[in-house]
């Protein structure tokens, strides 16, 4: 563990005391979302220390273009940066003549915050002394409606504690903001047009490139002892890109004074004119106190946290840590807009670019289809489906395939792929196949087949005439093989026979030959419709199955397992126990080479098969493989333990299912990777979810059943999550003695318990 | 072939015609160089049109900040770029009050450029009508001398055709140059001073951090009909940069009139005060006439070319071809200062950076010690020795090697690696087999041994020890592999087993052992100080001997060829004649992991090895090699035809042999690859002269002893080339029908000639 100052608290995370080392970190681990927007943890005020600026718009991004030391032909021309919005929270504090910054007080006392996970809002209180001797307490909330998604609030208060203070309050918008993470330093964002009257302003700017236009607003109440004053802003300071309010008031010692401060941004993917809307959505949040928002926020968290809270007894830690997970998925996305995904580290931070990763396939997916209307998840469906002629683009431009192959980028904003390393972006392709397993997946769980007649199947196709083209045959081997891949575990590099690869291959090609079948069979107008569409022969039908039907699969038949690629065995087999602690991580300790050539592995791959296809495989070789596996893996991918974690459990490891369990929850707020000041892990956050449900509760879908084997680490009393299973909601509650299950729906079901078939009845 | 303006000449090369287009391409190919500092072939007077300006001096170098798109530890912090240096071949020509501008004349006839081989001059001529309706006749002769090897000289000469005109020459140097090869825009010269008087000037730069202080400097003469005149400059326009001076002379109708420039730059590798040292190179020069200097430039050159000709009778495009490229090798290196080295583009451009590649030993070398002093390669060799110490802190560093183990760089100016990609710079790990193998080959070519005991066997232990370290040892082979690598052939990256590699790695401890060996028995004090330096134990070489015992080299019995890798063999094998020429070059249409994946060849690398050690495999075995791998090249390196010429005609491929030699020789005249604009290809200029020497010649050292096995490609007559064996000079001459030796040394010696022992008398 790498730090230890976040408080344990089975809802809020909680820092006490003021430490200028910890500030970037907290900005991460204070973000706030509501799944249209979100922001870092920064300061109203001014802070003259080390901070990272950011607050972010879901779906607005920036082609930065790429960087590169040496041009390859098929690397993308740009990539598609998160951007950095304009700043609507910054209020600048003026008391008794000197400016307020944390980093120039003569005392900070009781400093806190805490990020209330339950009631969807973050808390900053703190007592300082100026440098002119004045004593202050401070109190701020702020929160992103859930309901008014493009609105922030800010509650700023200020009690002077020691003598009168005139206070001035001097809120801006800026649109004047940089990126941490650019390429070529240049601005993102070109400044249109300001605006003001009374007590709201508006800077509206768009993207350079994209010309995504946003309108940045706010709108200021200043109080007294919690009442409103009737004043107006006094001095108005405008740029072309920032506009800056001051006002004034002379406060009591032990008087309580406050801005309270409205605030967001309106973008042009929503709004034909987003001036006009950002008048409307002030008006809308001016419709109600800011009592009322705040308590409309209270509420609609606590519908979000009744379907998806998950509660373990007995270990506030791990309480804590799967809450905040929980909480940061719900903050970055909600599944309302089928253009938007999730970004690697959702609203905290700008690093990896991009929104979409096959985290979202293969990790994130069961957690919204569990927690959320199914919907949410054939949203994120959907994403992919409108993005299939980008995706048949890219094969053909770059791999020079034909006739709809299609190949999904490993990174994307709009469709197009942005990453910039060959190793990646042209040889991860394994990435294609959790695009497929995900529509499989999520019929498997929602019993939601129209999916696939309507949308699907051509995913599916595209996808099969992708591996199909791309497997070659070997005379060699007289079998199919699939050459020069990166596979999940990107330790390694431009491998041959990758067998997570392969294997997913040949199932991608099976698949959809028997969805072309059963649509066939059951939707025969869609059929026709997407036949001709995509102009598939039988004969190509053929041909496919002669490679799934014959495809390599390395193994060593003396271990008993699969070989991660050709060439495994010629390592230098030292296990990870063995490896010097001073080389680890060895990602920040060692030469990519000598990673590459090392048996280390970064995250689950042959695992992360097993971990997809457990039905084809027995218990037994799951226990060979994992065993082989586990001892070369570093788990340096925030993706990787939650699978080691799930497989554990199965295995009746427990004090390992545990200790993965709490690396994957607490990733972030220990800060395992030491890397937690440049944003969350969000994607990796859903590992954890399933590494509870899937992984102690021993939840799998079979045959269109719910089977459980519920099973509890011994540092537990116990732990209870629910589930929404084909419309039915089932609550599962597992302690040391005995398990229970509780349906919220109207209708018995039968699920499968250890095997055994048990009936549960509504509440 | 994808040009064909230059003229066929046994000598010169030859442009006719102005051309736009061409300025970049004839920029490159008529490129002057001294070894000490050379230039592409820059206009003096203005132009406006498409340039790519560069004059460059060996030694000087810029550690240009590395750009990469996601770093990954190990890669070097900066790139050491080739700098472009002050320009000081600049003279402003102004016609009756008008610029002179190839790019905005009227009309322009007879332009004709001609690059001398045999006397080493660069000469320009053309008549022009400019917009002001004068006509002139232009002629300028420009050559960078090689006795004052910090001098170049220019003759510009203008006489005006159909009226009298006002010549305003304007001859400057400046220091405000910029780099064509810069990551991040930034310049490379900071100014120090600037100093001039009557008709000399001196401008002081250095570069930024690596702080190398260049003088450039000028001085004037104008003549009149080659008389010169009492005349000093009208105006002096001087910044902090750049000085500028001005000649007015009014010219009548059919006079000569001209400007006669001395340049150049003292450099503080070479002064204490460059100033001073710039002053006295302008002394020097001038205590000679320009005739004179020019006739002492024509006499270095023939001292040159006496030794290293080859000459060929019957096709002027072969004879030109190998003639260009004898020419720019020795532009580019001399062998005087053992700080130097043979860049690939040498002084005809940027691309690449550093000076020192794996080329200096695998094909520079040959020519080298066949054509000068032994002490010339004896100095290419010490380049090596001296920089042991980085490439030991390379290892060290990068790898976590120890106890001495050395990894020379793939790219470098001064022993540090420059070069930023994990799949080069990591990998490409055989670079250190050739400078072992430069040893070995030294020794074997000139027979002198004292450089071993000397220096090399330090180099060969430090390169040993790597080899050992690096190889692992698989229990599944129960044999040692080397994982992980990139062979000579970079459409490869991150192989298994590269047979080239494991091949030379073997080869490398086995001859550092058998070295040590014998500088035991014959120089034990050299002996005893070198392995007290080296803290080599018997245990340690028992170790070696284990490893290079017992290597793993992957191949095929059933076809009976080595494998260039493991799995080649499950490679889609489509032949080269098989692929559509409309994907040719791969490199250039083609993405990168479809370019690893196929089986197409950049260059020789299974071959390779079968060229360094073809003593240890049969005829026979070559055959099958070569016939396989052949047809798999692609030749999209410029190093690639000239061992497959060698190979061929050793196997009696003769038209083969002739095709490759052709490709190799002209590889820049007729720019195969398109990009000679970028600069010439100078390190693979050694391969077309070993492809005539080892190729046609069939010249092999065998147990101290030279053997030649003559043959004639059909197109020629005859050809003959000159060669420096043990300090004997001989000269072999090759017709249809008979093969002629000569011995210019005072001692019989004995030959083979096609096995058969022949004695050579003195002539």
């Amino acid at each position: 563990m790498n730090q230890d100052y976040i408080q344990p608290d089975n809802w809020s995370i909680i820092e006490e005391g003021f430490d200028k080392e910890r500030v970037k970190s907290s900005e991460s681990l204070f973000s706030i979302g509501n799944g249209a927007m979100g922001q870092r943890a920064n300061f109203e005020e001014n802070y003259s220390g080390e901070t990272f600026q950011g607050s972010y718009i879901a779906g607005i991004y920036y082609p930065d273009k790429t960087k590169v030391g040496w041009w390859k032909n098929g690397y993308p021309k740009y990539f598609a940066k998160v951007l950095n919005a304009p700043n609507w929270i910054g209020i600048e504090i003026e008391i008794n003549g000197e400016n307020l910054d944390l980093n120039n007080c003569k005392v900070i006392k009781n400093f806190r915050r805490e990020l209330n996970m339950k009631e969807g809002w973050y808390h900053r209180s703190f007592e300082a002394t100026l440098q002119n001797d004045t004593e202050i307490s401070v109190n701020i909330r702020r929160f992103l409606s859930l309901d008014l998604d493009e609105v922030g609030l800010i509650n700023y208060e200020i009690t002077p504690l020691n003598k009168d203070a005139r206070i001035k309050y001097k809120p801006y918008i800026d649109a004047g903001v940089t990126n941490e993470d650019a390429n070529w330093d240049e601005k993102f964002w070109e400044h249109l047009e300001t605006k003001h009257h009374e007590n709201q302003a508006f800077v509206t700017a768009q993207t350079f490139k994209t010309h995504f236009k946003a309108t940045t607003f706010m709108h200021n109440s200043i109080l007294s002892n919690e009442k409103k004053l009737n004043i107006y802003s006094e001095i108005i300071s405008a740029t072309d890109e920032k506009i800056q309010f001051s006002y004034t008031v002379e406060v009591a010692q032990g008087v309580k004074s406050s801005i309270q401060k409205i605030g967001g941004y309106t973008v042009s993917l929503n709004h034909e004119n987003t001036l006009i809307g950002a008048e409307n959505a002030i008006k809308l949040a001016l419709k109600k106190s800011y009592a009322q928002l705040l308590q409309d926020q209270i509420e609609s968290w606590s519908k979000i946290w009744e379907m998806s809270d998950i509660t373990i007894d007995g270990d506030v830690k791990a309480q804590q840590g799967i809450r905040f997970n929980i909480f940061q998925l719900n903050q970055t996305y909600l599944g309302k807009d089928s253009r938007l995904n999730i970004g690697p580290k959702g609203f905290t931070g700008e690093k990896y670019g991009g929104s979409t990763y096959w985290d979202t396939e293969a990790y994130c997916i069961p957690f919204y289809m569990a927690t959320k209307d199914q919907q949410v998840a054939r949203n994120l469906l959907i994403y992919r489906y409108n993005q299939l002629d980008k995706a048949i683009e890219n094969a053909e431009k770059n791999l020079g395939f034909k006739n709809g192959a299609a190949l999904y980028p490993m990174v994307t904003m709009n469709g197009e792929e942005c990453h910039n390393e060959w190793e990646i972006t042209h040889e991860e392709i394994h990435r294609n196949g959790a695009i497929a397993f995900a529509i499989f997946n999520y019929y498997r769980y929602t019993g939601d087949y129209s999916y696939i007649p309507e949308k699907g199947l051509e995913v599916l196709i595209g996808i099969a005439r992708f591996w199909h083209q791309r497997a070659n045959f070997s005379k060699d081997k007289n079998q199919f093989v699939i050459l020069g891949v990166t596979g999940p575990n990107e330790y390694e590099n431009n491998v041959n026979n990758n067998f997570y690869t392969n294997y997913i291959a040949k199932w991608c090609i099976d698949y959809a030959y028997e969805q072309i079948q059963k649509v066939s069979l059951e939707y025969p107008l869609d059929h026709k419709r997407i036949i001709e569409k995509v102009k598939l022969s039988d004969a190509e039908l053929n041909d496919w199955k002669k490679v799934s039907g014959n495809m390599y699969f390395p193994k060593s038949d003396e271990l008993g397992i699969y070989l991660q690629q050709d060439g495994f065995l010629d390592k230098d087999l030292v296990l990870v126990k063995d490896l010097d602690i001073s080389q680890r991580p060895i990602n920040q300790k060692w030469s990519w080479d000598r990673i590459l050539r090392s048996p280390y592995i970064k995250q689950a791959d042959v695992l992360q098969g097993f971990y997809f296809f457990e039905d084809h495989f027995s218990t037994e070789e799951l226990k060979r493989n994992f065993e082989f596996y586990e001892a070369f893996t570093v788990h340096e991918s925030s993706l990787s333990p939650c699978v080691h974690s799930i497989q554990a459990a199965k295995l009746d490891k427990m004090d390992m299912a545990y200790a993965f369990y709490l690396r994957t929850s607490r990733l972030d707020l220990d800060d395992y990777n030491k890397e937690v000041e440049e944003g969350c892990h969000i994607t990796s956050m859903a590992g954890t979810w399933m590494s509870i449900v899937e992984g102690f509760g021993g939840m799998r879908v079979k045959n269109d059943t719910l089977h459980f084997s519920p099973k509890i680490p011994k540092e537990w009393t116990g732990y209870s999550f629910k589930i929404n299973f084909r419309n039915q909601i089932l609550k599962v509650a597992v302690t040391h003695n005995e398990t229970q299950f509780a349906l919220e729906g109207s209708t018995e079901i039968t699920i499968f318990v250890n095997e055994k078939a048990v009936l549960v009845k509504p509440n």
